[in-house]
């Protein structure tokens, strides 16, 4: 009807990259790459280098599943300069969690990709895990005599497979207690692995514990004496495994220190009532952000450490474009027209 | 390493359409369909039925590009229920305005289509423009008179072309003046339309009033009288062309209403000073919201009205979700695998 322009108006001469899982999976950089990488993005975030702002849930009408918006704007200097993006990312409820990852260097053409996000997600949060264990060691009796660690986790979904992964590397030798409701056929157990019968009998005498249930579990008892003094917990389930009644009882019991990858989201997400409320026990502020600990020295005492850790672009952002990075080199992916 | 899953584990049966530009263009809905659309979200928005949360701007380091992150959750009832997503848009100083709307109905497995943005946005806002003209129609002289209208158009980019288009629409007949830096050839002319000489001979007479200029245009002065008392103006182009100083001055002349799409919106983009500082005049609040109009009777006296609406998301998802079915019945676009 308005001939004065063709169709083709909006199409320019570039392409978008787009990355399916398997393509994901296929180009995870090792998790000791991944670990830098998140750790530079925590870094830059706590020192506003980065802008991240909170995460947005979707209101999805009261059911149980969830859909949260997460832009992120980072940048890499020399190594790429700004880039900006957003991840999607939606699940629970039974329903599986995934989505993408919108990846754009400003000024160059609009979107340079677009990448699944589970695979990616569940590599991140592990990463992160890493970076907080590298900032905050446990300092059990055990830790501090260097002794073999033992460790605990606490779930059977895509977290735990990532997370055995982290701990692998950074505590070799370490053996891990599962409990999930998952069958040992289904866990990804290393040799000296075991299966433990309950939550206590998991965490029990561990240095380092993951606890990485659905987030909808229904709340589980665990005994304090279940937690060594001076372990370090790896809390990637918000409230679910680990209550603020808990964390109040650590404190009261010792030194206890909670760290956090974002202050702002880890307050954001506080106030929203998802870290527990006033009546079942909230969780109190974190005491630290990961990246203001980076290269710091560790704490000379016995301090147990709750690294509850809730998810930032950000660290989604750097990997993303890590991997677009390597998939340009490898020809991985579909381009699609814009 | 971690044998105990496959690379596939994330990857599911079903797939993510991706439209291209190319493809949203051959399946955009009429112009009636388009308003009718946003006017639902529109109204779902006032009414609370739709979650908009402001849209997230995203600092890229003081350029001028800008990128913005745009989520949103509609309800479509019996027509598709409930409808998730996110529009990611970038552009500006120079580089072409585009990115992708993903759009989720949630609990079906995850997103079910990624659309181009850059038409999909023209589109949206034309309609938008339209549903305000619908709900406030010019009352000058003329108008009131019930004779024939006539409009101006200050810029000659897409969304001169698809404002052209909604005002034919909606005010058959109507003549056109045009005013942009671009050629005549370049502009969406109709018969009878004409390039005017200056933004006041544009603007002097026009029941209609279309400002649509880049967003870095530098500011003109606009004479008062160029603008008919109960001439109504569709603002897309924030403070531009019309400045906070000419809406005071309008405001003392006589009559004036300020109307937008998401008073939210509205409000957050003042308090980031992207409609005008207390120093250079800043728009006032708005009077009212499309939503809260639709259906009411039009005012019976002489009643400037300026509709600004920045763009809300609810708008984008509605449209994008309608394009996706139209695009599964006819099998247009890209299977992606997640």
């Amino acid at each position: 009807m308005l001939g004065a322009r063709p169709k083709d108006q909006f199409v320019t001469a570039t392409s978008i990259r787009y990355l399916s899982e398997a393509d994901v999976a296929s180009l995870l950089p090792s998790i000791g790459e991944q670990i830098t990488l998140v750790e530079r993005a925590l870094r830059d975030v706590v020192r506003g280098v980065a802008h991240q702002p909170p995460k947005v849930p979707l209101d999805l009408g009261g059911g149980a599943p969830f859909a949260h918006a997460m832009p992120a704007a980072i940048d890499l200097g020399d190594a790429g300069g700004r880039v900006a993006g957003a991840k999607w990312i939606s699940g629970g409820g039974g329903a599986p969690i995934g989505g993408v990852v919108l990846v754009e260097r400003p000024g160059a053409s609009g979107l340079r990709g677009i990448v699944a996000a589970a695979a990616l997600t569940a590599a991140r949060t592990a990463a992160v895990s890493g970076a907080g264990l590298r900032v905050a060691p446990p300092t059990t009796d055990r830790a501090r005599a260097g002794g073999a660690l033992s460790a605990a986790i606490i779930g059977g979904g895509v977290q735990a497979v990532t997370h055995r992964a982290v701990l692998q590397l950074l505590a070799p030798g370490a053996q891990a207690a599962f409990y999930s409701r998952r069958a040992a056929s289904e866990l990804p157990l290393l040799p000296g692995d075991r299966v433990a019968s309950s939550i206590d009998d998991a965490m029990r005498g561990a240095d380092i514990i993951v606890t990485a249930v659905a987030f909808d579990t229904a709340p589980r008892e665990i005994a304090l004496d279940s937690i060594t003094p001076g372990a370090t917990l790896l809390v990637i389930d918000y409230a679910a495994t680990i209550s603020g009644a808990l964390v109040a009882a650590l404190r009261a019991r010792g030194a206890v220190r909670v760290i956090t990858d974002s202050a702002a989201q880890f307050d954001s997400t506080r106030a929203a009532g998802k870290l527990g409320s006033a009546l079942t026990g909230a969780w109190p502020a974190a005491d630290a952000q990961i990246g203001e600990l980076l290269g710091g020295a560790a704490p000379s005492g016995t301090v147990t450490t709750l690294v509850n850790h809730l998810g930032i672009s950000a660290c989604d952002l750097v990997l993303a474009d890590a991997i677009l990075t390597a998939a340009e080199e490898r020809g991985v992916g579909t381009l699609l027209p814009r």
